[in-house]
C-alpha cells in the first residue's frame, strides 16, 4: 500500500460581506495526515495521532463522507487508511473540519493518479461539511483544496472561482474559548433583509472580488464590510465593537467574524501589524477572563498539497 | 472662446445581478456635443441641434446641475456654451441623460486643462442624474465617463472601480415603445428580500466582477442572473420570459432588463449573434404591435472623449 503525507491549510470563510460565498487560505496552520490506498481491496480506517479529540466512530468523522463521495464517483473499490498527524483545534473557526476533508480527498486523488479536478475535489470535501452543518457548503473546503481566495458563485450548478491573493498580505486570527454553535449563529440571522442593505452588501462583494482580482489591497480593505450578518452575530463575541476599533487603529485593513464565529480575523498588509493585532486580540479576550488562541501569518495561494515525509 | 466636440457613450446599468452597482459601456451609440468655455466670464447657455426634444429651460436640462457642481468645485467663474449635436433618444434605457452629463463635464474638464480626476467627473455628472431620479446615482454616468465596466462599491464615501471589458464582447439592446416610469419601476420592488436570495445575488455579483476582471466571458454569462429585481420588473415588458428564451436559444450569454427598463439587453461573444438577437427582439415587440428601436455593437472600453471637428 502506497502512503503519502498531505497538508491542507486552515481557512477563513465569509470574509465580511462575502457571507456564504467567499473564503480565504491561511499559511502556516492546517491539518497534516498520512493516507494510503490499495485498489481492489475495500475498507476505510482512520487513526488519530494528532493529539486532538476526534470521534472514535469513523461515521462521525468528516473524512468518511468526503472519501466515500469520491469513491462513489471513482466507481472501483479502494482500501484506504488515514492517519491524522496534526490537526487544527476543532471549533476554532478557521476551517478545522474542512482542512481534514480537503487533505483526505486531495491525497486520495494523488494516490489514484489524479482522476478528478480541483473543483470535483471541493465537491467531495463538501460532503464532510454536510456531516456537521447539515448542508454541503464550500466556503472553507474551497480554499482548503484550491488555495488563494475562493468565490462560490452558486451551488446549482456548483460554480467556484479561484482568485489569487496579493503578495505581502497577512492575517491575524483569534479563537476565544467561547462556544457558539453553528445552529445558534444561523438562527440569529433574519430571514429577510432590507433591499438597500443587500445592495450595499453586493457592492462590497463586487469590490472585494475586484480587489483580489486587481491585487488592490486598499480596495480589499475598503470592501470587507458586512452590513447584513455582523450586526447580528457580533453579540456572541464579548466586546466585539471595542476590539474592532482597537484593531483598526492598530493598522488592520479590516476585521470581521471568521466563519460563523466565535473566532475573529483581521487582515493587514504588514506582518508586524498582523502580529501586533493578534497580541491585541489575545489581551482583549484575556482581560475578559476568556482564554484565547491566536494565529498570525501570511495569506496563502497554496491549498492542499503533498509534503515530504 | 475655445470650443471642442465631445462624445460620451450610451451605457447599460444594473447588468442583472449588479442592480444599482454596475454599468457597462456601449460602442457606436452616444451623445455628441460642442462645448466652449471662457474663464473670467459667467453664464451657461445650452442650444439643442440634436433633433431630439429637450427642455427649453436649462434648469430642467441634466447638463446644468452637472456643470454647476463642477464650477462650484473649480471655484472660479467660467462662461460655458453647450450645443447638443447628437443625442440618444431620451427614455431609451441606455443612459441618455448620463451621456449628456458625462460629455459636458468631460469637455469642460478638458477646456480647463484637466483639474479633475475621472472619479470627480463622475461625481459631478451624478448631479445630472439627481435632477431626474431624485438621488445621485452613478451606474450610467460611471461608465459614460470612464468606459469599460464600472462597479460602484458604495456612495458613502463614493467609491468606483473600473474594470476592462473583454475584446470581442457584443451587445444587443432593444428599446420598445412602452413607457415605464423610473418611479413605477422602483415602487414595484419589495423593501425586504429573503436573505437566501440576497446571498444568491451577491454570489453572482462576485462572479460577474471576477468574469470581467479575469476576462472570462463564460463566467460573465453564467453570473448575469438577477434573482431579486427581474422577477418584479419583467411584468412591465410584454412577453419577457418568452423573449429571453428565444434570445438565449439564439446564443446570447445572458439577457436582462437595461437599467429600470423597458429596454432589454443581451450579451454575446459574436457580433453576428448580437445582430440576430437585435432582430429577434425587434420581431418580438413588433408582433405585439409595439414599436421598437434596436442597437447592436461592441461593448466598449472607451468612455467620454474629445472628437475631431
Amino acid at each position: 500500500m502506497k502512503h503519502i503525507r498531505v497538508f491542507a491549510p486552515g481557512t477563513v470563510a465569509n470574509l465580511g460581506c462575502g457571507f456564504d460565498v467567499m473564503g480565504l487560505t491561511l499559511d502556516g496552520v492546517g491539518d497534516l495526515l498520512e493516507i494510503g490506498a490499495e485498489e481492489g481491496a475495500e475498507g476505510l480506517e482512520i487513526r488519530n495521532l494528532s493529539g486532538m479529540n476526534l470521534p472514535e466512530n469513523i461515521e462521525e468523522n468528516v473524512i468518511t463522507p468526503a472519501l466515500r463521495a469520491m469513491l462513489a464517483a471513482y466507481g472501483r473499490p479502494v482500501r484506504i487508511e488515514v492517519t491524522m498527524l496534526e490537526k487544527i483545534a476543532p471549533g476554532s473557526g478557521i476551517g478545522s473540519s474542512a482542512a481534514s476533508s480537503a487533505a483526505a480527498v486531495y491525497g486520495l486523488n494523488e494516490l489514484l493518479d489524479r482522476p478528478f479536478s480541483g473543483k470535483e475535489l471541493v465537491e467531495f470535501a463538501m460532503m464532510g461539511e454536510a456531516l456537521i452543518g447539515g448542508t454541503p457548503h464550500a466556503d472553507n473546503v474551497g480554499p482548503a483544496v484550491l488555495g488563494g481566495v475562493v468565490l462560490i458563485r452558486g451551488y446549482e450548478p456548483f460554480d467556484i472561482v479561484r482568485l489569487p491573493v496579493p503578495d505581502n498580505f497577512f492575517y491575524a486570527v483569534a479563537h476565544p474559548a467561547i462556544v457558539v454553535s453553528t445552529k445558534d449563529a444561523r438562527e440569529v440571522l433574519p430571514r429577510e433583509i432590507p433591499l438597500s442593505k443587500a445592495v450595499e452588501q453586493w457592492g462590497n462583494v463586487g469590490g472585494l472580488v475586484a480587489g483580489f482580482a486587481l491585487r488592490d489591497v486598499a480596495l480589499i480593505g475598503r470592501s470587507m464590510h458586512d452590513a447584513v450578518v455582523e450586526p447580528y452575530r457580533k453579540g456572541f463575541i464579548p466586546g466585539y465593537d471595542e476590539l474592532k476599533e482597537l484593531v483598526l487603529a492598530e493598522g488592520a485593513l479590516a476585521m470581521n467574524i471568521a466563519g460563523s464565529g466565535p473566532s475573529v480575523f483581521a487582515l493587514a498588509s504588514d506582518y508586524g501589524v498582523a502580529q501586533r493585532i493578534a497580541a491585541q486580540m489575545e489581551r482583549h479576550f484575556q482581560s475578559r477572563q476568556i482564554g484565547c488562541h491566536t494565529y498570525a501569518g501570511r495569506v496563502s495561494n497554496a491549498g492542499a498539497r503533498v509534503v515530504e515525509q
